[in-house]
């Protein structure tokens, strides 16, 4: 399975501003980058990293400095004409297992999708020739719009790790939750911890 | 599959105080729990609602005012002496689908958890007799630590579905976007829908 994952090698993470400076949230993209490459490469996977710059990681990099939604489907459409998948799977999905991915890159349908928190995409298989991806807004629904358009089958995945992706401070307490990569070592040693008071959130000392 | 359902038969989910009265509150709970109801009635569970009041649904009701542990433990340790397994589901899981408790109930382990977001435990599955609750704070921790404590095999269930239980304003876009039941529809009723901006929200008309 051939694997696009969007990264933004500068300026990401902007809603986590009100915990980590500019250059810390620089650096936590790329640790929850190394988390999702890690788990990929425990896939079948053939993960390139789409890149608005250049990257330091363990996966090839292609910089495209265009928007997403353009430099996404420029490839879907070059590999319109034959029949292997091609997968998208954002680099900030934390959570990210290899359980996880396969369950996603096992489906069968024309396009699967797994959902995120909020009506986003996290991650998409296509396999059908005419499907385009469209991220503004609640993709998710745009995105089962513009499947039954071209006719394409769907299925969708329900993973809570792949929902999970990781925008905002309450979201950090997940990744102390439920991970032990390089992102939640990042976080401990910048000094974020639990802290339960209804939902859990966190606190940085 | 035995499977309480906890259900606060007034009073409840007050962190929707923002955009529900107290009494919207009780109704708009009342068709997540039959969501919920609908869900597990396609699977072999038998449900009871454990309630903290009298209740009108559509499976048998016991009423327990007492804290929410107290209530469940009780149960739990009237079973420790049989092999069945006891389930407890969370009422305001309106994405839950058969499919995703199949997930769940079909694990092998002495205890399995669909964790919550927020650190909480949305559901869970007791089939070691020294397991007990304890939903205060971050659950999904204190009872992966209980679960170690009284020597039982855990398993986590990976689903958005079972993550997503309807607390805060922001979940209702969970319900709009992925669910077609009683809560959606209540919700429409009441004139929401969804707003894009960033992850997506809801507003009321």
């Amino acid at each position: 399975m051939d694997v696009l994952v969007p990264f933004a090698a500068s300026g990401a993470k902007s809603r986590l501003d009100p915990v980590l400076s500019p250059a810390e949230r620089d650096a936590f993209a790329r640790a929850m980058l190394s988390d999702v490459l890690a788990a990929l490469d425990v896939t079948d996977a053939s993960a390139t990293v789409l890149a608005t710059g250049e990257v330091d990681c363990d996966a090839p990099v292609t910089v495209d400095d265009r928007g997403l939604d353009a430099a996404i489907n420029e490839r879907l459409a070059a590999r319109s004409t034959d029949d292997s998948p091609l997968a998208v799977v954002m680099a900030d999905l934390a959570l990210a297992t290899p359980a996880a991915l396969e369950r996603l890159f096992a489906t069968a349908a024309d396009v699967a999708f797994a959902p995120g928190r909020g009506g986003g995409t996290n991650a998409v298989v296509v396999r059908h020739p005419d499907f385009r991806v469209d991220y503004h807004g609640a993709s998710i629904r745009d995105h089962r719009a513009i499947a039954a358009d071209v006719g394409a089958s769907v299925a969708e995945v329900d993973s809570y790790r792949l929902a999970t992706d990781v925008d905002e401070p309450a979201d950090l307490a997940e990744v102390l939750l439920h991970t032990d990569g390089a992102a939640v070592d990042w976080l401990v040693d910048a000094g974020f911890e639990l802290v339960a008071d209804g939902r859990v959130t966190v606190e940085r000392h």
